[in-house]
Parts: structure tokens; sequence; C-alpha cells
């Protein structure tokens, strides 16, 4: 991991018995002083207690601090689940002695099983003894649930003469086990700014990244994503220059994380990028894009290096949006696969099956018809996936 | 098979060396008189050669034959495509003696390689005298590609004191091998029918039975459904009690091809039957039913045969239509997984588990809400399907 530690924020991850192998387990992120905040969530209509929580909480537009465990998504808990989602806020609160409508609060994990809050509440204080600027590691950690490694990313810009850092941190989306099913990603920032300002430049950076990734299509009860601004670098976001060179460097940490998702999703080999132009609008290339990436047959294909270029043709004719498929192109990488919606033969077949050996590829999908564009990360389908997602719960 | 060949129709099957390892892969259907015809097609944007000449044809409402090849889908290959569709109709109409425009066309296998049509035309005089009433058999054979059995159907019903008769065959749907991906069936009776009275009676029935079915979501270029009404039996639909009576003699042979196509889709080891009741609205219902029905996350459950039903509950929460979850109620077989959104713990985790490893059960998601309802058929999502699936066309 490249994370430079964000100025202005400690962090911490440590075990609390959440998850039965004594791995890290628990993690907090404290800024120094009340930070500006902004959060994106789940559209699932059913969400997990802490995301209830959080939605109430993040309109005020501060908070000072986030804590999270891993191993249980205090999911389809009833009422005792957000009580529980409330202590474990308290408790947090407590322990480092700020406001308790400060504190947000996430969870990934097994769905419809009590949160062990006791554990939680116990582990509190160990997890504000190891709180440090560099504890972020720990903290990546921490929020793991099958992830293969630990996510974090850090790129820094410069506002009116003055460097700013901005670090995330994410575990994987997609399905990754049985109810393990959660992408949490939380940003930090030392630049100083409006929570409107930055609810708009999540929501934008969002509509970059996470919003354009896909494993199986499953969205999760508990995706969250906070955006934390701390302002201890001195630089501001005041003018319309100064955001534009933020939202710069939150699509390239945003976007880099959504990558590293999908590239880290359990069963995942293969990084691809659905690419989509020429159609009737960009909504249009959009819906063309996302049934291309969801496709089991396109994806197993992916999983068996098969340059199978009839599965993308026939996926992008049930996407339900205008298509002439007298018209349509299809490229593997470089490789013209199909052109005016007839295949370009043998030879481009065994090229094209080059590049398919790759860990990452886009596939262009030109549609002839219009100027709308839309692209998609996706992933291969493999034997892992099905095998990771059958196995029972244990 | 139970099949019962239908009075005042001949079928046949034979190998045209289409198909590489020599199995049947060219078959002949041949009503006696001009049947009334309709069909239903597939509502891909990209369709097949045949898809395109049986929309032209079967609007004029008659038609004698059927001539079906496997192996080749005849999809994406252009003019070309569609000349050689034209031949191949060309080809039957001449061996047996009839207007060209008499003759249905239907293809299934790889997408986007030349149709070999000399070797149709070099093979249908065979065709031509292996025709016989109990051909249907090999006709059902012939129209295979990875199905592992050969599907066809008889039911009989009375109108007006005469016994009629409703044969169907199908072939699998649900993405069964690299390309061959399509569903096709054909259904014969001996009842006199206009051709209007048969196309609402195949689109009620289509929508009962194949509509309601999906191994992967992935819908094929060629799907076709084809019914037609030679008239023999001296039965006819005048009345709507008549119309009735085929109604549901015609819907118990579509649902029973259906729910066998999902069954014996390869990589498919249980029919599960998803039904979604207490919905807003049908409409509501269906789109909860095909959420959850599609869902790898829960195909793959079925597989493992675990009884998960956080993920059936987080799928239908990502369906787009209103539900609580405070309200909703999940039955797997007879045992109650989860009571107004939460779940009712190990016992019934226990019993549920049993259900899971029959063949064939039901699952029933009761959102409380209002009185819409529907119900799809799925199978589970297994190692199986992914290694059909990955593999190299060969």
């Amino acid at each position: 991991m490249k994370i430079i530690p964000c100025p202005g924020f400690q962090a911490a991850g440590v075990a609390a018995g959440i998850k039965k192998d004594g791995r890290k387990d628990l993690g907090l992120i404290l800024a120094d002083r009340p930070a500006a905040v902004a959060g994106v969530f789940t559209r699932n209509r059913v969400q997990a207690a802490p995301v209830r929580l959080d939605r109430e909480r993040v309109g005020a537009g501060a908070c000072r601090a986030v804590v999270v465990n891993s191993g249980n998504a205090n999911c389809c808990t009833g009422e005792a689940g957000y009580r529980n989602a409330l202590r474990m806020a308290r408790a947090a609160a407590a322990g480092v002695n700020i406001p308790e409508h400060h504190v947000l609060v996430a969870s990934t994990g097994v769905i419809g099983e009590p949160l062990p809050i006791e554990r939680i509440e116990q582990t509190l204080p160990d997890l504000v003894r190891a709180l440090s600027p560099e504890g972020v590691t720990d903290f990546a950690e921490a929020i793991m649930t099958t992830d293969r490694v630990p996510k974090g990313i850090s790129r820094q810009g410069r506002i009116g003469g003055r460097t700013f850092t901005v670090t995330g941190v994410a575990k994987g989306a997609g399905m990754i086990r049985p109810d393990l099913a959660t992408m949490l990603c939380f940003i930090m920032t030392d630049l100083e700014a409006d929570p409107v300002v930055l609810r708009e430049a999540l929501a934008a950076g969002a509509q970059r990244s996470f919003n354009r990734i896909t494993v199986d299509g499953d969205t999760s009860t508990n995706d969250t994503i906070l955006l934390m601004a701390g302002g201890v670098s001195g630089a501001a976001i005041r003018t319309p220059a100064a955001q534009a060179s933020f939202q710069t460097v939150l699509d390239d940490v945003m976007i880099a994380l959504a990558k590293w998702v999908v590239k880290d999703a359990e069963g995942s080999n293969k990084l691809v990028e659905i690419s989509v132009r020429g159609a009737g609008s960009d909504a249009d290339a959009r819906r063309v894009a996302e049934t291309i990436a969801h496709s089991p047959l396109v994806k197993t294909a992916l999983f068996g290096e098969d340059a199978n270029w009839g599965r993308i043709l026939a996926a992008a004719g049930r996407a339900g949006v205008p298509l002439d498929p007298g018209r349509v192109d299809i490229f593997i990488g470089p490789v013209q696969m199909v052109s005016g919606g007839t295949g370009c033969g043998k030879e481009a077949e065994t090229e094209a099956t080059r590049v398919l050996k790759g860990e990452e590829f886009t596939i262009a999908i030109d549609l002839r018809l219009g100027t709308g564009a839309a692209s998609m990360y996706t992933c291969d389908f493999s034997l892992d996936y099905v095998k990771i997602n059958a196995d029972y719960r244990s």
C-alpha cells in the first residue's frame, strides 16, 4: 500500500474477536478536530442499522470519528441492531471523549446475526490506545473481510500554493464470500471544505468510480462511502478552480480504489473495462455497458479467455435500448472482432485471445448510432467465485 | 419422453454433419395440410436470420413445415445468413413439394459462423424420406445442443365430444454451452383454429411458461416458439369455452416443457420456484421474483444448499420496487426463515437446509404490502455452469 497518512487524522485497527480467526476486525478513524463530512450509501431498500444511523448523522455535515467492524453486518437485526449501532458509536465517543453525534458507524460481515456489542465495547479502550497517524494501515486491515490485500491509496495536489493530501481506504465489493457482501470506503483529506461542496465532490467522484464497477450486480445492504475534510493543511476549497483541483485528486483516489476492489474480488482474475460509445445517449450507453458487465455468459467467457464476441453482441442486444446489429463494431483490446455486426474472422480471434490472456484490458463496443458513451469495470466469473459463494457460512 | 404423435403431422430428424460429433442436427415437421400458425420470438435486438425470416412469414397465419438445424445459429452472419435461411426453406419446400412461403426455419448453435447450407441441402432428401408420425422423437433429438435429454410432451383434451392432442417439443434455454444459447419450442395440435385465436393462446401460454423461467438472464438471439394447428381431429376452437379448454391443455404442455428446460439446463441441479406475493402490484412482484431468480449470490447459495436468507432479502431490496424490510416474510419450502424482516433462528435454518437438499422446491417471499403476486422458475448456479461456459468453443 502506498498510503500517506492524512495530516490531521489518526487511525487504528485491532482484533476484537468478532471474526472467528483472530484477525483484526475493529477500526477507528479520528479527526484532530471536527471535520466536514459527506456520505453516499447503498440504494438497497434493505439497509443495515449502521447505514440508517449514518444517514441521520451525516446530514449535519460534521463529524470527528468513524468506528467500523468487520465480521458482522449488523443487518436484518431489527431494533436491537439499531440500538447496538448506537452503543458502538457511544463507546467510541466515550473512548476519545467527543460528542456522541460526532461519531459515524459502519459494519460488514454476516447478515442476520446479532452484533457482539460487548466485545466491541470491551475492546474499544485498546483501539483508542492504538490510534496513531500511521494506524491507517491497521485500519485498512481491520475492515477486510475476504479481501486478499488491504486497500489504501493517497494522492496529493496543490491549492493556493499549499499541498493537500487525499487518503482513501476501501474494502471489497462484490459478494466476496457468503454474506460478506459489502463495499466500504473512507476518504480523508486535510483540505478545508464546506459540507455542501464535499457532498457534490463525493457524488461526482462516486459516479466516476464505485458506481462504475460490478462484480455480480448484487448490491449490498451496507455499502458506505464517507469523505471527511479536516482542514489542517491550511488550504481551502473556496473557488471553482480549487474545487476542480480537489475533484481531480479525489477522482484519482476513488477510481484507483474502485478498480482495485474489482481486481481483488474473490474469484476475480481479470479487470475488464467495458467501454460503450456511439449510443443514442449516455444513459443508453450505460445500460449496454451494464448488461454486458453483468452477463454471466460474457463473464464466464472472460474466465475461459474465449474471444466469444457473439455473447457480447447478444448481451448488448438485450439491454433494451436502440441498437442496429448491422452497425455494431466490437474491439477486444486493440483488435477489431466485429465490423458492422459480422465477425472479422479467425485471425482477429487468435489475436484477441492473446489480449484476453492479460490481466487488464478493455472491450469496446461502438453502436455507431449517436454520441452517447459510458464505461464500466467488471471481472471474470470463475470457478472460485462459485466455490466461495456456495460454501456454507462457517 | 411421453410423446403422443400429433395426428396430422409427421416429423423426422437426421445427421447432416453440422455438429462435429455426428449426432442428429437437422429436423423437419410437416403438416398433412396447411396449418394455422402463430409464433413468438426473442426480444433481443440482435436477431438471427431464421428469426427474421419467420417473423415475415408467420404473419400470414398459415404454414406446412418447419425445418430446424442445430450446431449453427445462423446469427450475425449478415445478408449471406439471410440468404442461407431462405435456401434452407427452399430446399425443404422442394423436398416435400409445397410452396416456399409455407416453410418456417429455426437454427441453434454457434453464433457468427457461416451456416453450412450445402450440407443441409444435400441431406434434405434423407430427411424427407425419414418423415413419419413417430419421427417427432428423432426431431426432438435433432434440435438438441447440450440438452442432456430430448424434451417432448403431449396432453389431450376434449372439445365438443372430440379428443384433441397437443404435442410440444423443446430444446434448452439458458446458455447451455458457449454460444449454444437458444430456446426453441415447437407445438402441434390437431385442433382447427383461427390464427388470431392461436396467437392469443400462444401469447398467454408463453407468459405463464417460458417467460417465467431463467437460467442466467441472458436472452438468446434465436429464441422461437411456434404453434401449429392442423385441424384433423375434427374439433375446432369456435367458442370461448372451447378456447378455454385448449388454453388449459396448451398451458399444461408449455409449463411442463419450460420447467423441464430449467431442470435440464447444463450445470443445473435444482428447479426452484421463486414465488412473490404481497407486492404493491403484479409488476412489482415480478421484478422482485426476477431479481432474486437472477442473483448470482442466491443461485450459488442454492448450489451450496445454504439457507442464506440474507441474500434473498438483499436481492429483493435492490429490485427497485417499494419494500419495507421490517414486514418481509421468507419461506423455504414450508419453513418460515424470516418473519417481519428478522431471522427465525437456527432451528428454522436446519429445517430449511433439509428442504434445500431436494431437487425441486419453492422459495416464497411475502412483502405484506399489497396483493401483487408473481412467480419465476430458476436453477442453481454451479461449478459445472462455469466450467461449461468458460470452455473454449471447440
